[in-house]
C-alpha cells in the first residue's frame, strides 16, 4: 500500500469521525423523506429541504435545473472535482411495508389519476446518505482539498431527469467535474458495498402498446373484437420473445407492467393498454426484441380481426451503465482498504439507471456501485432456509424497506471514501 | 276483431294526436338528457327535470325512491293500473359518436377515479319517450280511464336500482298496478317494435376477481409473480369455460369486461383484477359456469405459484326478464294492429335487466319489448352489404348513436298503444 | 286411435314373438363384430358375414358397392318400400371397457400408421340390430307385405361412405324406396327411444391445419421458428371463435380432435399438424366459424414469423341431418304405441351422420333416430349424484360400452315397429 | 515458440502430407454413412464399416463395446496415450438437403414407429475425420510415438451410448488414457476450429408428460376434459418459466420438442404427451426449471378439470460438457499455431453431449471443440446481409448439409493436431 493511500485512509478515517454526531439528524432526514415521497418531476418539498440542508452546511447551492434537480459545490481549494449523485424521485406504489413512518401518500400522475407514492426504490435512501457525506466533509474541511459537488437528480423513475440536468445547463452552473459517482441500495445485506467494472446496469426502453378493438355491450360478443382478449393473448404470446426468440445466452426482459382495458365487466371496450419495460445489455438483442414484440403485437390484432393496428410508443430510455475499469479498480481497492470482506463484487445488476447521461455529456469517467439495505440477521436467516428470494422483497416491491442501519451510514462512508480517492491530499498526484 | 279492440284503437288513435305538438318539447328534452349523462344513483339532475316534466303534466310526483327514482301517478278514474318504466342512468364509456349534442360529461365513479360518462345504452330514450308518452295521456284523458304509473329507475346499469326502489316503499307509494312494462332501444331500425313471449333477457352476474403475485422490479422476474401474465393466462383459459364445458345448445357467455394490473412498465406490480359477466338463461348453466371459472382462476394462481389465492367477488345480479305470456300475446296483437309490419318477434337478447324486479315484487305480470334505434336507410345498407355486426355500434357502444326520429315518436305510441290494451274505456271489461 | 294403427300393432307384435329365438345368435354376433372391428373401407370381414346372414334369411343380397357396403332386399308383395341403414366401421380408439369382448384390433390407417381399433361409436349395434330386425322380418313375412331394403354402409366416420354407395349405383341395384330410415346408439338409458322433427344432426366439417416453422436443434430455439408454440399459441386462440365470434344463441363446435409436432424432445420440428372438426346447424354459422380459423391461424403464424403461410385441407364434410317432419310425426305415433313412455324426444344432437346424403340422393323424406345404450340402473344412480357428464362414457370415448340388452332387443324393435308404418297390411291406404 | 512445438508442427505436417492420397476415399466414406443413417443404437452396418477400416489401417479392434461401440488402438511405441471419440448415431429427422447423397432412410424408432432417418446432427462427419485421422496416424507412425485410441461409440442422441460403453467394459478394453478428445461440426464456416475452457456444453434433461383428460365425441365437448386445449395451455404456459422464473442473467433452455394428442379430427382424446428439453448450465437453475415444468403442468390440469394428474418421466439425461482449462490452453495453441487465423473460441455451445461420461468414469482430463461445417461463401453472403440465424441451417434442422470441403481435412487435421500435442516425439517430456 502507497503513501498515498495511507494518507487517503487517515482523510477518511478523520472525516467520519463525524458520523456518530450526525446520527439522529440523518435517521429524521430520512424518515421524513420516506414518509414524503413524491413522483417524478414534483419532487418540490423534498428539493427544497435539500437545498436548505446544503445551504446550512456551507455549499453554494443552485436550483431548479431540470425541473427540480438541485446541486451543492462546495469548493475547498486546489484539487480534483469529484460529483457525486443522488436521485429523489418515488414511485406510483402503495406502500405495505408496516413500517410506523410508511407513506401514506397519493399524488397526481402524469394522467391526472390520483396514485399512491412511496420509496419503494430507495432513493430516500441515496438522498439521505448524501446529504450526510455531504455534511461531514463541510465539517471536515481539513482533511480535504478540491471541490465536491453533490447533485440531487429528479425523475430517475421515468429516465428523464439526467438528461433534463444536462439539457437545463448543468455544464454551466457547476465546475468540470473529473468523475463522477452513483450508487443504489440493492436487496443484499447492508452494510456491504458492491463495485463493479464494465456493464452494471441495462439498458432499458418502455413500450406503450394501445390495441384496438370494437366495443359492445358485454352479452354481445359476436358484434365485439374483444381487446381484453386480444391484450391478454399478446401477453401470453409475448412470453415466447424471451423464451424462444432470444439466444439463452444473451440477456433479455420483457416485463408487461401494465396492463388496462374496459371500465366495467359487462361492456366490451374498444381499446386495452399495454406497458412494456424491455431491458439488455446490447443493442442488437434489444432491436431484436423490439421487432418481435411489434410482430406479435401487430398479427395478434390481425388473429382477432381489429379494426386498426396497435400503435407503438417507445418511451423511457434508459441508457447502458457502463462503468469505467480504471475508476471502479482505484474505488475498490479503496473500499476493500476501509469495508474489508463487506467489500464483494456481486456481478451486474438487471436494473437501469439515467445516471450514466450526466458524465456522458460531460465528457467524464464514473462509476456506479451498489450498497446493501436489508438487515443482515435477516438476509442470513433467509439464505439458510433458501428463500432469499421469496422472503427478501426487492426494489420496486411495496414490502421493499431497506433498514436504517447500517445501511445509512455504510451508503454515507462509501461516499465519503470514493471522494478521499480523488480528493485526500496527496491523492492529486495521481 | 272485437269491438273493445276497435275501441282501443280509436282511443290511441285520439291521444297519439297529440305527437305532433309535442315534437320540439320532447327532442329538445332527449338533447339535453343525453349531453348530460349521470351515472347510476348519481342521477340527480335528470330526476329532477323528470319530476318537473311529471308534475307540469298534472302528475302527483314522489322523488328519491330508491336514491334518485321517481314515480308519477295520474289517476283517471275507474279502471286498470298500467305501470311503466323507463331507466334514467348512464355509463362510463367515453361517447365517440361525432353528435353536435355528444356528451363530454366525466363524473366520479363509485371508486372515486373520474371517468367519462355517457348515454351509451340509450336510457335517455326511454326517459324521453315516457315523459312524452305520459304527457300525450294526461293531454288527452277523455279518450280512456284508469290509472298510469310512469316509474323513472336508478342505477338499472348496475343492477341495484330496482331492488332499492322496491325495498325502499315503492309498493306503499303507488297503488297496485295490474300490469307493467318497460322497452329497450336495440340496434335494430328505427320505426320497428320487438315483443317476445317468454325468456326474453338473461340473468346476468358480475364476478371480481383478485390475483395475487409477488411485487418487484421490472428488471428482476425471477424475484416476482407477474400478476399481469397471471391475469392474461386466467383469460385465455376462460375462453374455454364457453368452448369446452357448456354444451353448444346452452346459452352462455363469459365476457371480461375490464382487466387491470400495474401502474408502470417496469414495475411488476403485486396484484391485478378481472371483472367478468356471465349471462344464462339457465341456472344450472350459469352454476357450472361459476364453478368452472373459479376452478380455472385457482389453478392459473397455483400455476403462477401464486402466494394467495384470488379473491372472488359476486356483484350485479340481474334476474331473468321473462315475459308473460298472455299479456305479451296482447301486446303484440295491439302493436300489429297499430304498426303493422314493424312489429316482428326479434327474438331474446342476450343484454339483462333488473326491470322484473319491480313487478316481481309486487307480484304483478309483465312484459318487456325492445324498439328499434338505428337510422333505417343505414341499417338497410349494411343489410346489403353483409355488414350489419360491423358497421352498426350496439349498446355501450361509444358510437351507439339512436337517430331521433322515429325512435322517439315510435317509442311514445308504444307506451301509449300498451298502455291503452287495459285502459281504452272499453277495454276494462277483459 | 285407427284401425290401421291397431293392424299395425297387432303385425309388430306377431313379428317381435320371434325376438326370443334370436336372442343368443344376435348376443353372439354383436360380440363378433365388437371384438373384430375395422376401419372405415376396410369393413370387408363385416361386410362378408353381414352378406352371408342376409343371404342364409332369403335376402337378395349385392355386396361391394362402394368400397364393402352391402344391400339385402326382400320384397314380399305389394306395397311400399322401406329403407333402413346401419353403419358397420369403427373408430381408431383403444379399446378401456374392461369388457371380456373388448377390442384388442389393431390396423393400418389411410397413412399406413398402425393404430388401435374399436367400436367405440357403437356401429356394431346398428348392425346388429338391423340383421335381427331383418331376419325377424324374414321370418314373419305373412305379418306385412312390401319391400323391406336392408342397406350396411361403409366409411360412415369419415363421411363418405354414403355417398360413395350412391355413386357406386345404389339406386340401380335397389328398388326406389318411399322412406328412408338409420338409427344411433347413444349415451342415454338402454331401452329408450327418441325421435325428434326437423335438424337432428349438425352439419359438420373436418380441417386439417399444417403449421410451417423453422426446425432447429433444441438447444437453440432463437435458430427456429417453433412449431409446437405456433400450434398450441393456435389452440388457445381457436377457443376464442366459439366463446366471441359466434352469437351465444348460434350452435357451434370447433374441435381441434387431432395435434402432432416434433419427433423427438431435443429437435425442434419445422411443422406441426392440427385436425380440426367444426359442428354447426347454420352455413352462415359455419362460413364465419371456417374465416375465423383461417384467419387466426394465419395470424398466429405471422406472429411466430414463421416462413410460410399454413396449409388448409377441408375435408369429412358431413351434411345436415334434418328430418322429415310427417315422417317423424308417423315414427313418434307409433314408437309411443308400442314403447310408452321410453319414447322421449330428447332433443337434437351435436353429433353427425353421412346417412342424409343416401336418402337426399334418392329423393325420398327420411328420418333418424337415437336408441339408449346405457345400463338404466348405472344411468340413473349418475343421475340421482349429477355426474352423468363425469360418469357415463359417451360414444367414441375408449370407455363406451354399450349394454347388450335392453340395448339390443330395443334397437330391432324400433325397426320393426318403423317398418311396419308402413309395411302393416293395413298401412297401405295412408 | 518451445522446441518441442517445434517438433510437434513438424510432426504433423508430415502426417498431414498424407491427406491429399485419402481425400477421394474420405469423401466416398462420408457420402455412404451420410445416404445411410442409422438410429441410436441401431448403427449396426456403421459400426461394421469402421471396424473393417480401422483393421485395414492396422489397429487392433474391439466391437460391440454397449451394442454398437468400437474401439481401435494403435500402439506405437512409447509415449502417453490419446483417446479420440466420435459419435455415429442418426436422428429421425426427414432430410430436406436436396443432396444428391441425401438420406431416404427408415427406420422402427424404439417405440416401433417407422420414422424417417437422417444424420441432421453431422455425426457422419465425425465418423469420417476420426477414420481419416486413424488412418493418417497409422500411415506415418514414424512421426510420432505413444497410443492412439479411436473410439466411435453409439447413441449419443439418447443420452446412453457413452455410460453403456463404460458400463461395458470399456476400460479393460483399452489402455489408460493420459487425456481424451472429443469434436462437433457446428453451423459456423467451414475451415474453422472452436476451443473453449470450461463449460462448453450444457448439461440437459429430457421430461415426457403425459397429461390425462376424458374422451368424447368431437362434438360434444361438454363431456370431456380435452387434453389438446390442456397440452396447449401448458406450452404456452411454460414459456413463462424461461421468460419469467429464470434470471436473465442465468442460461435456460425448455424446448418442448413433442407435442402428441388425439388420432381423428372428431374425436377427443383422452390423453395428449409433450416431450420437453430442459438445458442449462447450472443444477440449481435445472432444479428450479424442472419443479416450475410440474408445478405449471400440474396446475394446467386442475384448470381442465382433469381427472388425473399428470405423469412426469425424465429420460436422457446429458451431463455437464466442462473443458479441462490446462488441456484446452494446449490444444488452442497447437490449433493456432497450425490453423492460424481460423482458431478462435466462439463460446460456450448451448447443446449437450454424454462424451464426459467416458472421460469422467475413467478419471483422465478433456476437451471438446468445434469445426465449421457450413461454406464460407454462403456463410459470409448471410452475415453481410445480416440472415445468418435465418439462411443457415443449423444442427438437426433436416437442411443441415455440412459441405465436404474445408470441413472433412479441417476435421481430420484438428485431430492429428491435437493428439500430437501429446504424441509427437518431444513432446513427452511435458
Amino acid at each position: 500500500m502507497s503513501t498515498n493511500e495511507d494518507a487517503a485512509i487517515d482523510a477518511v478515517a478523520q472525516i467520519l469521525r463525524g458520523q456518530a454526531g450526525i446520527t439522529d439528524w440523518q435517521h429524521d432526514l430520512y424518515r421524513t423523506f420516506h414518509q414524503h415521497p413524491e413522483l417524478s418531476n414534483q419532487e418540490v418539498k423534498t428539493a427544497e429541504r435539500v437545498a436548505q440542508e446544503l445551504t446550512q452546511a456551507g455549499y453554494e447551492v443552485t436550483e431548479k435545473i431540470g425541473t427540480t434537480g438541485v446541486v451543492g459545490v462546495l469548493a475547498n481549494g486546489d484539487g480534483p472535482v469529484v460529483l457525486m449523485r443522488a436521485d429523489m424521485d418515488a414511485l406510483p406504489v402503495q406502500e405495505d411495508t408496516g413500517l410506523d413512518y410508511a407513506s401514506t401518500a397519493t399524488a397526481e400522475d402524469a394522467e391526472g389519476t390520483t396514485v399512491p407514492v412511496a420509496h419503494a426504490c430507495g432513493h430516500d435512501v441515496h438522498v439521505a446518505c448524501l446529504l450526510g457525506a455531504a455534511r461531514l466533509l463541510a465539517e471536515a474541511k481539513g482533511a480535504w482539498s478540491g471541490t465536491f459537488v453533490a447533485l440531487f437528480q429528479p425523475a430517475e423513475e421515468d429516465a428523464t431527469g439526467a438528461r433534463e440536468m444536462v439539457e437545463d445547463g448543468l455544464a454551466e452552473t457547476i465546475p468540470a467535474p473529473d468523475v463522477a459517482f452513483a450508487q443504489h441500495v440493492l436487496a443484499f445485506p447492508a452494510g456491504r458495498v458492491s463495485p463493479h467494472p464494465g456493464p452494471f446496469l441495462s439498458s432499458a426502453d418502455s413500450m406503450r402498446i394501445t390495441v384496438h378493438g370494437r366495443g359492445a355491450h358485454g352479452s354481445m360478443p359476436q358484434l365485439s373484437v374483444d381487446p381484453v382478449v386480444l391484450a391478454s393473448a399478446i401477453v401470453m404470446r409475448l412470453q415466447t420473445v424471451v423464451s424462444r426468440e432470444v439466444a439463452p445466452d444473451d440477456f433479455a426482459v420483457v416485463t408487461i407492467g401494465r396492463i388496462s382495458g374496459g371500465s366495467k365487466s359487462n361492456i366490451i371496450a374498444d381499446r386495452a393498454v399495454l406497458e412494456l419495460n424491455i431491458r439488455t445489455f446490447d443493442t442488437a438483442v434489444s432491436d431484436r426484441v423490439i421487432e418481435a414484440i411489434k410482430r406479435i403485437a401487430t398479427a395478434e390484432a390481425q388473429a382477432s380481426g381489429a379494426p386498426a393496428e396497435p400503435d407503438f410508443e417507445l418511451f423511457d430510455h434508459y441508457p447502458l451503465t457502463e462503468n469505467d475499469a480504471d475508476t471502479t479498480a482505484r474505488l475498490t481497492e479503496a473500499f476493500t482498504a476501509h469495508f474489508g470482506e463487506a467489500v464483494e463484487d456481486r456481478g451486474r445488476q438487471s436494473a437501469s439507471e439515467d445516471f450514466s447521461d450526466i458524465p456522458t455529456a460531460l465528457g467524464v469517467p464514473y462509476s456506479y456501485w451498489g450498497i446493501g439495505g436489508i438487515d443482515p440477521d435477516t438476509y442470513a436467516a433467509a439464505q439458510t432456509k433458501g428463500t432469499v428470494d421469496a422472503d427478501i422483497p426487492a426494489n420496486h416491491s411495496p414490502q421493499f424497506a431497506p433498514v436504517l442501519e447500517p445501511t445509512l451510514s455504510t451508503g454515507t462512508a462509501t461516499i465519503v471514501v470514493a471522494a478521499l480517492v480523488w480528493l485526500a491530499p496527496e491523492a492529486h498526484a495521481d
